[in-house]
């Protein structure tokens, strides 16, 4: 029995795709599935499986993209080469471009801000996105702020993966108040305490940063023959 | 093609069942899938889609309980009444005594602890939970130590929900090194900054704790219906 919505009820659509990091969504997922009165669309080209980035894990896409045509908020999380892939793609493209007319809100994770940026949307945009790409953020003419997430508008971006969930809380504030915002935050027991301060290139040593890139790099090539199975390699 | 595994070879099992938090599991599979020379098994009890607590997102259980028998590392997800139902499945607990028996680390998410306590592995065990469930700890003689994640002996429980990613990356940093451990960190960029700071009972308001209990109520009561539809819905 579907649950009766009020008026003033939200749709908030988070995009699925093949090679996707399943936190960008996840993280942000587990904060706004818990909002009073919302419902989640977890909308992909088609319904069904999408596999993520790491190969193990696939979620479940309920809608197509044409089922939920004007949601309130959208929400595209980033990957490596799935998300090259999915950049390219008109369909995708026109969609984001048509949701973005009507939103509230309009997010994006990690890479994801380039699926808005390929959508033309990121045109004299403040924006963030995670460390190793920040650079790509000007070919979209959009101007790159430091932080864990960026608001510019009604568009707000946030860094590398985990950075969605610290999103997710402001833009849970901004929709249902900050009080709900805590609440869930607490629900949640998020009160992070990483064991190690190595989780951006400011804090990070060198040899972990070294590490990191050569690993990002390993998972890029990984997802790109994926992706690209027809194409060279290219250099990095 | 499968990737050819080394002898060192990790096989790490993270259990998946109807009801349980996504994030608890998806907060450590987005760490420990990316460790090198390691697989990860997502088991449930029949291969398939579970669905996750609050109903919107399905995750895929890629093998059954039975194809994955001696996993070196398990870990256990946690819920609200999906976990309370689980709990009382014969056929999980004994694969959970099982796989134990064998593991080189077991380890647990939020309430996710209480499937290691009905197996009868919590007894002198010092652990942890969700806040909101910590008095449970003592019916599986458990000793309650409060830290956002608990090692006693091979066992690992991590507080509620996104506590799980800490713990991820402790565990990470014991199977393949605290190198490694620090170059996914920022890989994922895990450099937390939650715009309010209300994620644990010590820190929250009283208003935000009443509200944050008034939640997981709901959710519980929703969960309930579900889960034991023949039952009267519990005096809370």
């Amino acid at each position: 029995m579907p649950i009766p919505m009020r008026p003033d009820s939200l749709e908030i659509a988070i995009l699925l795709y093949d090679g996707m990091t399943a936190l960008d969504a996840i993280g942000p997922y587990e904060i706004l599935s818990r909002l009073p009165n919302t419902a989640i669309k977890l909308v992909a080209k088609e319904p069904g499986l999408v596999v993520t980035d790491t190969r193990y894990l696939a979620l479940n896409a309920t809608d197509s993209l044409t089922d939920v045509p004007t949601p309130d908020v959208i929400l595209l999380p980033g990957g490596s080469a799935g998300t090259m892939k999915i950049t390219q793609d008109q369909a995708v493209l026109d969609w984001v471009r048509t949701a973005h007319a009507n939103t509230q809100w309009t997010t994006a994770v990690c890479t994801g801000v380039f699926l808005l940026g390929a959508s033309g949307l990121l045109t004299g945009v403040e924006a963030t996105t995670h460390w190793a790409s920040t650079a790509d953020l000007a070919k979209y003419n959009a101007r790159y702020r430091p932080a864990r997430f960026v608001q510019s508008g009604k568009i707000i971006s946030a860094a590398g993966v985990s950075a969605g969930i610290d999103m997710a809380l402001y833009l849970a504030s901004q929709l249902r108040g900050e009080q709900v915002a805590k609440a869930i935050q607490l629900a949640i027991e998020y009160d992070p305490e990483p064991p190690f301060d190595s989780g951006s290139l400011q804090k990070a040593d060198q040899d972990t940063v070294q590490q990191s890139r050569k690993l990002l790099r390993s998972w890029f090539l990984d997802g790109f023959q994926k992706f690209f199975p027809d194409q060279a390699i290219p250099k990095l």
